[in-house]
């Protein structure tokens, strides 16, 4: 049981605890027996009140808005970045060390971006803003992939194209789908259900997620540069992308193209990638084989396939990559935080 | 009415006159007025003896083994290579002149491979083979667009990552889809419909698309780089492309990026994709809208949107393309080159 009465186990709170990070973060602490010796859930007004089980007990959803965080080690914050910039600064006021996931503090000078398998080492001490972010969905997967290629051929360009599920605008993106879907089978006229997106995402692909910057590029898209350079530590890294939302319930996928400084090998290459942590190259013996987000397996591990080399241009290779954009992409990677913070007494 | 007794307008056949393909061309023969002397409507064994209304009379599907193309002016072909290998040599030899929507010809050095809006000049005489082959459907708006920035701007280099609709495999394809679909929401867990797709289509994304070469690309991405390479005639144009099928009923969408020699002006991009042949670009005067596959409107034109120029590298930039592939990537296509045959007296 992950509840413990050791003394030295961090007392915890899941801000956001009734969303789709939330409830799989649960779920994790669980699954991986991370130990804390007290455990607060807490939400946003619509959602306070509720009653969640958390190993076979009920436990009452307590309103954000009034909350203390005394008394807490780690908040976990995926109630949105609204309530982030407004609850964060109070929670580290009161002590707590927050990972937080959302864009709220990613790129703050003073916040350590991390993605466990790639930048642990910013882990070593209490960051200066009590603040530990958790990357983009859509970013984690992809630099745990571009580290080691990084290190051994050197990148020149990575131009992405994504292909994002509906978990990732939470429950209700899903339930709107579904919805949506249905109204479309039963008339193939229908505009479908919209809100969450728009137009509705059944039977469509959006090339659009979250709000358009001046340059014409999306704020997923800036993400994707941007939390790319801070992370690898590679501040002149060009990475471009087009992010689109496609009409399928959980994990999501992207289509790479890495151009690197050298020649790369595709024996070499599969190896390298077969050889990260939590990686699952599909491809590795059976030349074509590839994941899909319903198909892929293990949903804690990050699935590759289709890997590569163009003849045309052997310095570039495509990698088509699926993980699950709530655990690999969220709520797995802030709970790795924690275990790493953790281990390394950095609380 | 297109069915005229001049007798100089063509009689035409439809060689896989009952698929998604050979219905679309009969509507568009229709609502573009395309002059013909006499029709026939020939298929495989399997759909032959079928009847097809045809400017309100019926008109018996013939089967193409035994058909007789002697006196048949254009023979549109659309189904499936396999029948044309078979059956497009004894139609030319009869003195037809064949369109062939399928792989079978495009890359015989004496098949002429025709997108009207980029290359119709090659259609000056009747081809040496008798066949003028129709290019892949997501090679025929791509090149649309690459031929002026070409002539603009130079291109260094194309990277596509394609979102493909599921009437790209028939209507069986769509079926197979709704069905698969309908599957998934009754139960979650459920496997989906396979068959023509492996895995199930619904709620999934499958990167592959046609057999899988040697190299480890599919001929799907194959067949972009080759076509796009003869129809623009530049032999050593870099084009390197991720094929994915999407849940979507119809329409192809891509995510290209575009480098090119020069750095390139948004403004004067977004003007010059607007000024080709039914060519709609969506962000023209509405920066960041885009077309999707049900929303994008006329199926007759090409729809881009989310064009946007890398600020970190000028040179670079993406663009949205959505196309109707049954129409623009296929009948259309295929109909333009008949009308432009027709107009050039290349008989």
């Amino acid at each position: 049981m992950p509840r413990v009465t050791d003394p030295t186990a961090p007392h915890i709170a899941l801000v956001g605890a009734t969303g789709v990070v939330g409830t799989t973060l649960l779920r994790l602490i669980e699954e991986r027996g991370f130990r804390y010796r007290g455990l607060d859930l807490v939400a946003s007004a619509r959602s306070a009140g509720r009653e969640v089980t958390v190993e076979g007990h009920s436990c009452r959803v307590q309103d954000v808005d009034g909350f203390d965080f005394a008394g807490v080690d780690i908040a976990f914050f995926s109630a949105g970045a609204g309530v982030s910039r407004t609850f964060v600064p109070k929670a580290v006021a009161q002590g707590a060390l927050v990972i937080d996931n959302t864009s709220a503090f990613r790129m703050d000078p003073g916040t350590p971006l991390v993605v466990p398998q790639v930048n642990a080492h910013v882990l070593g001490t209490r960051p200066e803003s009590g603040v530990v972010a958790n990357p983009n969905c859509s970013t984690i997967p992809l630099v745990r992939l571009l580290r080691p290629v990084q290190e051994r051929w050197g990148i020149r360009q990575v131009v992405v194209s994504t292909y994002q599920a509906a978990s990732g605008a939470g429950y209700s993106g899903v339930e709107e789908l579904r919805a949506g879907a249905r109204s479309v089978l039963d008339d193939p006229d229908s505009a479908g259900v919209t809100g969450t997106f728009s137009p509705s995402l059944a039977f469509d692909v959006i090339p659009s997620i979250d709000r358009l910057l001046d340059d014409g590029f999306t704020f997923e898209e800036q993400k994707m540069l941007q939390e790319s350079r801070k992370i690898l530590e590679l501040p002149h890294l060009d990475v471009t992308t087009t992010c689109v939302r496609v009409p399928v319930a959980n994990s999501h996928s992207e289509a790479a193209w890495i151009e690197c400084h050298e020649p790369v090998d595709r024996g070499e290459l599969v190896r390298l990638l077969a050889g990260q942590d939590e990686v699952t190259v599909h491809d590795l013996d059976t030349v074509g084989a590839f994941p899909t987000p319903r198909t892929a397996g293990d949903p804690n591990r990050v699935h590759v396939g289709r890997v590569r080399v163009a003849a045309h241009n052997p310095r570039g290779f495509w990698l088509w990559i699926v993980a699950d954009n709530v655990r690999i992409g969220a709520a797995l990677n802030a709970l790795q935080i924690a275990e790493e913070l953790t281990r390394r007494g950095a609380l």
